[in-house]
């Protein structure tokens, strides 16, 4: 289990301070995570990986020459902000662009996904490459949905390289999603990890068995199996893995065998010896491969095997050398050109463009505002029992991220406020700061959601009934889009999709704006308790899906607790 | 738990197949180890490192450029045998001897002990520096006393890049010295780990607890306290080394900040953060340190700190560039001379110089070779039952130890006694054969005893009663002096000393041998079953002292069986 702490809810601020301190050669902090303390030559593409935190050395361990140009750094097993994502992006990159890799999950591919947007908003050439290597996640006609693993560190290494050797920006990308191509991984489990400050791990395996296919933060995988010897296991990742070689791909493969924190090098190595006795066998020739930690989750219990069937240049850019705090290979310091000492300043943040509105736009913004104070008071209120429900099928910071997200999107929207906006500014900024503050994919969805609210209340008359009905559906189609919960799902959507719903028919039946939000809120709290029935939709967060039966779901749980408190903000002061 | 293995006795053997597959570039196994798969120039000082195996990356993880010459694996936990150490050194030479460093443990000091001697008697230059950094293993007044624990990893770098520089044999034990004299850890831990094939923990700390000082191995440390914060156990760390700077030296040091394996990097990154400020703060300026896992204890659940106080010349030493399966530093590959390509045969083993014995002696020597067949067949026949004591309080293995260590005996002695020799010739094969197969201390305890024995049987005459009991008598001097164990300290110490009293007793009574023999091999048995009253002396093998009252003690256990079974050989023969 992780013990060593001081404040959990500082454990990543923590942990980046002693890593940067622990190599002050290679990294330097900018807002969000690290770059390299010297920044890459002139015109080069900047290649930034990331993705939540708790699986080093990746991502931030392979920050350095020959390797990434920075790492975003979200808080353990959380994808990192968009402001976070942006702000690296912005202080890693040398004018050649920024190539975006990381491995693929939901909350990390919104956040990426909208930092891309924003640089190139800021003239900063922005591609996302998603990381999609675990044959246990998805079947292989749909290998868009799997997830990223260890495939990651194949990938960043490969356009890492490809960016140091001089690829232009068009080719880093190609490179990379081709090594994401030719890769393939297969993992196993034995048991679960345990987040800072908790006493339980966030799942089990039952003792004498193993998860085939489970992920690396738990997600469910393909089947629970009975713990196999050494060697069974060496033949069960190997034929996996094979069985999954890309078509036409030449019979010469790098590897890694993985450890995923608490399976030590030696066992690692007792599997090697059989694993590479099969590929031997299969007429497979393996160069520079690795057995070791790459990507770990803490101290869970577990390993994999990862395959790229290399051609010239994979196998070109994968021997490449590297310098970096925690990977280093060949002469790495004397192969890129002399680095510029020139010393970065802390990432800009793009400032708003103010738009004073009228007195009335002035007025609902203030009502806004009113309400987002409620609701971040009844948050915060909230914060252990929201906990206490997620950590029964999920890691427990439901609670956490909503206070998180919801005081510093009070904080921005009262800023905003007094600089005499309307109610959409104020959304949009109180919905950037939630996302940028909370993480993880409620931040990302309650960032949009606010967002898509405020774009339909009016600047220059008082907001009716039916913008409050049509900025609902709004915000219900961004949650959608974003998160892709359908109804039943076990999410907020089983409670957001029943209030839309009731505030429509409502403000139909000519009910005043207040009286339909409250009877609609009072139908979205009703809808949460019945989230109980349900069991919930699995992935990354939820790997222990049939636990939570009996349980309401935290997320529809806490907007029902936000609705409701608007509601109540919006009857004293008599909103029609 | 480690829970990738095929089958437990082979896990070392499995564990460097794989290792030496992965790495091909870097080492080559020789009987004992692996050295460079590319030998040093020609004259250059071997360094080799070395001891019991569970704690990768140390020792074989360091094999390379720059750093290790070759690495001497013992089964996990286990002393490597003089023979493994002899084979691994006489490979590894490169015509400028060898320099063996290793940690500050009974068996290591044995075994290597002999194995210098071998090697200079082979004509090879050998010496041992012998690590002993554990501040919390004994007071500072007994320094040479204390245990060898992470600060063998900055021993073996610098003595290794002092050699790559091309300093003389004297110039290299002197600095490694040095650097030990210079060099300070002090570790905690918070669980054990688990033995391959075993399914409970070598040894556990309590919930909520941590043990300071606790050993690598699960030796007892100074005090068990409360779990801290990571910034208590930050300040615990830097004041306990602090507080042992030795004499003189300058404020400044290099740093590990070493994981024992389930203590993941990035609590050791938010322990780190405190650690640097509190050195800082302190006045001390850190050069180069390392956090990480660097010495392991399979998956033990801990951590240490170790600062080496530098002057110029260690400090260039430690910078220096290093190119290794585990670690890698700088430019390595560039800066040593081209290396030799030549393939270098396996280590030859020295041939036994045979002289026949008359036909007393070779009657003598069948006589012995029976008996020894006897003892192995009892102890094959106890094996799990001795296996099952020695688990109470250490780890379990003293039956397969003393089953491998007699049946190789037998071997050996068989082969010898065919080419006509006489006793002592028998029994020193025999010897060396235990302690080369068994290894840990009760290999080593036993080769001694059986070679001390043997010298004192003549091959001219038939042996007295006088003989038996003289040969005993060397054979309990070479126990003591090897094992330095005292009466009452729960080892076969307290069985041995009653059989020698017994015997001798018997003897002046003028009692037959056989008779003596069988009198005091039942004292024997009786002073075995009584060290059930006993506390162990703790140490390496038995950290869990108190577990083992009421429980006889293993080594005295399979002593009395070994001098039982002697008995009924005698008895059989009419010896007189």
């Amino acid at each position: 289990m992780t013990r060593l702490y001081d404040d959990p809810a500082s454990f990543t601020e923590d942990m980046v301070a002693g890593f940067v301190a622990a190599h002050p050669r290679y990294v330097r902090p900018v807002p969000g995570g690290v770059v390299r303390s010297r920044r890459g030559r002139q015109g080069k593409v900047a290649v930034v990986t990331g993705g939540g935190s708790g699986h080093y050395p990746a991502f931030c361990g392979v920050v350095g020459p020959g390797f990434a140009d920075g790492a975003v750094i979200g808080n353990i097993f959380t994808s990192p902000s968009s402001e976070d994502a942006y702000s690296v992006g912005r202080a890693a990159d040398s004018g050649g662009g920024v190539v975006f890799s990381f491995g693929n999950y939901a909350g990390d591919n919104m956040h990426f996904g909208l930092a891309v947007e924003r640089l190139e908003r800021a003239g900063i050439r922005a591609h996302n490459v998603v990381v999609t290597d675990d044959v246990a996640s998805a079947p292989v006609e749909e290998r868009s949905k799997r997830r990223g693993v260890v495939g990651d560190f194949v990938v960043f290494k490969v356009a890492s390289a490809a960016a140091e050797e001089g690829y232009d920006f068009d080719e880093v990308v190609r490179v990379a999603e081709h090594a994401n191509d030719r890769t393939r991984s297969l993992g196993v489990a034995f048991d679960g990890c345990t987040l800072p400050g908790q006493d339980e791990a966030l799942f089990h395996v039952p003792d004498g068995k193993m998860g085939l296919g489970l992920g690396i933060h738990g997600e469910p995988g393909v089947s629970e199996r009975d713990m196999p010897s050494a060697s069974e296991l060496a033949k069960i990742l190997v034929d996996g893995v094979l069985a999954e070689a890309p078509e036409g791909a030449t019979p010469r493969v790098t590897a890694i065998l993985n450890g995923l924190g608490a399976t030590k090098y030696e066992e690692l190595f007792v599997v090697w010896g059989t694993v590479s006795r099969l590929l031997a066998e299969a007429g497979v020739e393996v160069v520079e491969p690795e057995v070791g930690e790459l990507v770990t989750s803490l101290d869970m219990a577990g390993c994999s095997l990862t395959l790229t069937w290399l051609d010239p240049e994979l196998e070109r850019l994968w021997s490449a050398p590297a310098d970096t705090p925690a990977y280093r290979k060949g002469n790495a310091v004397t192969v890129s050109e002399p680095e510029s000492t020139e010393v970065v300043e802390s990432a800009p943040i793009d400032e708003p463009i103010v738009v004073v509105a009228p007195a009335e736009g002035q007025a609902t913004a203030a009502t806004v505002v009113r309400a987002l104070h409620s609701v971040a008071d009844a948050l915060r209120d909230a914060e252990d029992e929201l906990g206490r429900l997620d950590a029964i099928a999920g890691d427990g910071d439901h609670g956490r991220g909503m206070t998180k997200g919801s005081a510093a999107a009070v904080e921005a929207a009262d800023a905003v406020l007094a600089q005499g906006v309307g109610p959409a500014a104020v959304l949009v900024a109180a919905g950037d700061a939630w996302a940028a503050k909370a993480g993880g994919t409620s931040g990302a969805l309650w960032g949009a959601a606010l967002r898509s609210f405020g774009d339909l209340l009016p600047d220059d008359r008082p907001a009716t009934a039916e913008d409050l009905a049509a900025g609902a559906a709004a915000a219900l189609g961004a949650v959608q889009r974003l998160g892709r919960a359908e109804v039943g799902d076990k999410t907020l959507v089983d409670a957001l999709i029943p209030f839309v719903d009731a505030l429509k028919d409502a403000v139909a039946d000519g009910s005043r704006g207040r009286d339909a939000w409250q009877q609609a809120a009072q139908e979205a709290t009703r809808a949460a308790e019945r989230t109980a029935e349900l069991t919930p939709r699995t992935g990354r967060a939820r790997p222990l899906a049939e636990r939570s039966v009996g349980t309401p779901d935290p997320g529809a749980t806490s907007l029902a607790l936000a609705l409701s408190e608007i509601a109540g903000v919006l009857t004293g002061e008599g909103v029609h």
